[in-house]
C-alpha cells in the first residue's frame, strides 16, 4: 500500500462530469489498495469570476474578505467531489484549509504555509477514507481564511504530501507532462520522461504552465517525487525528482523560450557607488521584477546599464526610469518591447563545458543577434529579437540532440 | 448605543449593488453610534443553484458534503458585504459560522443550534468593528461545517441576538411586514405594527413568508425584540415582542389561509385500542406532517378518521393509507385536494368569548361550508372549499373589524 496525493486542476473539475471523471481515476488508486489524499483546484474560471464579483463590490477589495470569498471556489469542489465519490459509495469526506490544519502566515492573497497538522488527515485514512481537500486556501494561526496566490493548489498537493511523508504527489492537469519545448512552436519537441527539481525551477516559462515554481522548490525541500501528467489519458507524465534519481545524463534538457520580456537601457550613467540601488530600488518598490542586468563600463567613468523587466510592466518601469534618469545624470534612456529570451536548461551542464559555446554558433549559423546573455549553473538564456524567437527555440533544439526521432 | 443585529434575506444582496444598499444602511446604524452585528443570507437563488450542482453530482447527495457546498453561498455574500464595508471605510470583518462559534448538532442540513460562544464577536465589537456573520451555517463539536435548513438565516441572526444579548433583531427582507391578512387577496389587509411571538407562531402559511417559524421560538424563548422590515424603504415594519409588552388589546390580529391542504378520510375503521397508531405511524415514518384530525366515532363500534396533510404529499400519503386502510379492515378511503384551512388568530381571544361563533356566522352567512375545525389557545382554524379562500379571507377580515379605514 502507498500514499499517493493526487491534485487535479481547474479544468480537469470544470462540471459534475468532469469530476465524474476524476472520482473514476480516484477510485481505481483506492482499489488498487493504495491510501489516496486528493487536492482540488476551483472550477476553471470560477476564480476569476469571484475576481470580477469583487470589483464589482469594492474597488480595492479588502485581502482578508477576498480570501474568504476566493476560498469558496475549492470548498464547492471538494464538497462535489466527496458526494461523487460517496454516491459511488466509497467512503470520501471532505476538508477545508482549516480543517486540514493548513496553518499559513497572515500574507492574505500570496500566504505562505508554515505547517500542516497531520492528524485530522491521516485518522481518516486509517478508516480507509478518501479524502479531498480543497487546495489553495489555509487558515492563520488566528483562524482567519488565506489563500496561497495563483497555482496555490499546487503548492497545497505538494506540502501535503510532503506533510504526509506520501510516496509521490501526482498533479493532473491538461497537458501530458514538461516537453523539451514548446511544441506548439517545436514540433520535434518530445515529453520529458524524467527531470530534475532544479532543471525545473529554471523552466519557469515552460514550466510554470502546468506546476506551479512555488510549489517545486518544496518538492526539492522534502524530496517528494512529483508526478505531472494529464487527467484525461492514462498516459504516464513527466517525474520531477531529485538529480540523483538514476536520471539519464543529458546535458541539455529542454530549451524554453519567454516573449513577455521587454528591456531598458540607460546611457552614460555615473559610475557611482550606491548607484545601481537608485536605480532598482524604485522599480522593487513597484513590485518590478528585473530579471537579467548588463553593465558595460566606459573608460571615462560612466557605465551603460541594461535590463530587463516584464513587457506587460515595461511602460510603468520606463516612466519610473525616465526620472530616474534625470536625477542620477544619465545621458540617455530607451528600450524594447518586441525582445524574447530563449534558454537552455539541463543539469548535464554542469559537468560539460561547451554548452555555451554550441548555443552561440547555432544562434550565429542562423544570424540571430544576441543582445543580452545570462547564466546560472544549469541554464543560459540569451535575449534575442522577438521574431527569431521559434526559429531559435527549433535549432537549439536540433543542436542539443533533443529532437524526437 | 445599542446593540443592534440586522438581517439581510436573498433578495436583499441579490448583486453587488443591492450590497451596497446593505452597505449604506449598516453603516447607518453604526454612525448613530450603535454597535452592529450583521447576518446573511445567500444571493437569491444561489442555494437552489447549488442543490441543483449537487444533483448533478450525485443522486443521492452525502449530507455532510452538500452542507459544505451551501455554506458557500453565505460565505461569498459575507465576503462580499464585508469588503463592500472597508471599501467605504468602515471597520467590517465577516465572520464565518466557524469562526462566530455558532455550535450545532450534527442533523446536517437542519442542524440545531446548541451554543454560540461569543468571545470573538464580542472582542471585535469593543474595537468598533461590525462583525458581518455568514447566516444558515455553524459547525458542529467535531469542526464539521452544519446547515440550519430552509430559513435558517432567520434564526442564525436571532440566536446571534440572544446570545449577544442585543437589543433588538431587524430582519430585513422583501416584503414591509407582517400583514393583518394576504395583501394579494384581501386589499383592505394592514400591516401589523406589534405582534406577539405566540401569535406569529400560529401564523406559519402567513408568517412563514416573511420569518422562519424556528427564529420566532428562539425569540420567544430568549425575549428577543424580532423587527420585520423592508430592506427597501424606511418604513417600520411588524414588532414581534412579548405578549405583555403594551401591545393593543384585539380579539383577532390576522386572518390567515393556507391551500396548501389536502384531506383523507378512512370509512367505518374499527374502533380499538392501537388503531390511531397504525394510521399515523407510516405517515410519520415518512415525514409526513399530519395537521388537523376529527374522528366521528359511530354506535356500532367504528369510527370515521379524517385527517389534513401537506397538499403536495396527498398522493404518497393516500398510496400509504391504502395499504394501511386494507390492514387494519377500513370499510372505505377517499380523499380531496381542493381544500383549504382559513385561520384567525390573537391572543386576545384567550379572554373573549364568542369568536368562534363569530367565524362560523361570518361564513355561514355567505354559505360556505366548514368541513373541519381545530382550535388552540390563539387560532381557530377552519377548512373550506379551496375555490371560496379569498372570499372567506376577505369577510372574516371585516367580521373582527381588521379592515383598513
Amino acid at each position: 500500500m502507498r500514499l499517493i496525493v493526487q491534485k487535479y486542476g481547474g479544468t480537469s473539475v470544470a462540471d459534475p462530469d468532469r469530476i465524474r471523471h476524476v472520482a473514476r481515476r480516484v477510485s481505481k488508486a483506492y482499489n488498487d489498495g493504495h491510501n489516496v489524499v486528493v487536492i482540488l483546484s476551483a472550477m476553471a474560471g470560477v476564480t476569476d469570476n469571484l475576481i470580477d464579483l469583487a470589483g464589482q463590490a469594492a474597488q480595492s477589495p479588502d485581502l482578508r474578505e477576498l480570501d474568504v470569498l476566493l476560498a469558496t471556489g475549492e470548498q464547492t469542489t471538494a464538497a462535489l467531489l466527496a458526494m461523487t465519490l460517496r454516491d459511488m459509495n466509497y467512503p470520501a469526506r471532505s476538508m477545508l484549509g482549516h480543517q486540514a490544519q493548513v496553518v499559513t502566515d497572515r500574507d492574505f492573497g500570496n500566504a505562505h504555509i508554515l505547517e500542516i497538522g497531520t492528524q485530522a488527515i491521516e485518522n481518516l485514512l486509517t478508516q480507509r477514507n478518501i479524502v479531498v481537500v480543497a487546495g489553495f486556501q489555509g487558515t492563520d494561526s488566528q483562524g482567519n481564511i488565506t489563500t496561497l496566490g495563483r497555482g496555490g493548489s499546487d503548492t497545497s498537493a505538494v506540502a501535503i504530501a510532503a506533510a504526509l511523508k506520501a510516496d509521490v504527489c501526482e498533479i493532473y492537469t491538461d497537458v501530458d507532462g514538461v516537453y523539451t519545448a514548446d511544441p506548439n512552436i517545436c514540433g520535434k519537441a518530445r515529453k520529458i520522461k524524467t527531470i530534475s527539481y532544479d532543471e525545473m525551477l529554471n523552466m519557469a516559462s515552460l514550466g510554470a504552465k502546468v506546476l506551479q515554481i512555488r510549489s517545486v522548490g518544496f518538492a526539492k525541500k522534502y524530496k517528494i517525487p512529483v508526478h505531472v501528467r494529464s487527467s484525461f489519458n492514462e498516459e504516464e507524465g513527466t517525474m520531477v525528482v531529485s538529480e540523483n534519481s538514476g536520471m539519464e545524463s543529458v546535458m541539455v534538457s529542454a530549451v524554453t523560450h519567454d516573449k513577455n520580456q521587454a528591456w531598458i537601457t540607460l546611457n552614460k550613467v555615473p559610475d557611482q557607488p550606491g548607484i545601481a540601488a537608485k536605480i532598482f530600488t524604485p522599480l522593487a518598490d513597484r513590485g518590478i521584477v528585473v530579471d537579467m542586468i548588463i553593465q558595460n563600463t566606459h573608460t571615462n567613468g560612466q557605465t551603460d546599464l541594461t535590463f530587463t523587466v516584464p513587457e506587460n510592466e515595461y511602460d510603468m518601469a520606463l516612466e519610473i526610469e525616465k526620472r530616474v534618469a534625470r536625477e542620477i545624470g544619465a545621458d540617455d534612456i530607451f528600450g524594447k518591447k518586441e525582445i524574447a529570451k530563449v534558454s537552455v536548461i539541463g543539469v548535464g551542464m554542469k559537468n560539460h563545458s561547451g554548452v555555451a559555446a554550441t548555443m552561440f554558433a547555432a544562434l550565429a549559423a542562423e544570424n540571430i543577434n544576441i543582445s543580452m546573455i545570462s547564466t546560472s549553473e544549469i541554464r543560459i538564456s540569451c535575449v534575442v529579437d522577438e521574431k527569431y524567437t521559434e526559429l531559435a527555440v527549433r535549432i537549439l533544439h536540433t543542436a542539443f540532440g533533443l529532437d524526437a526521432e
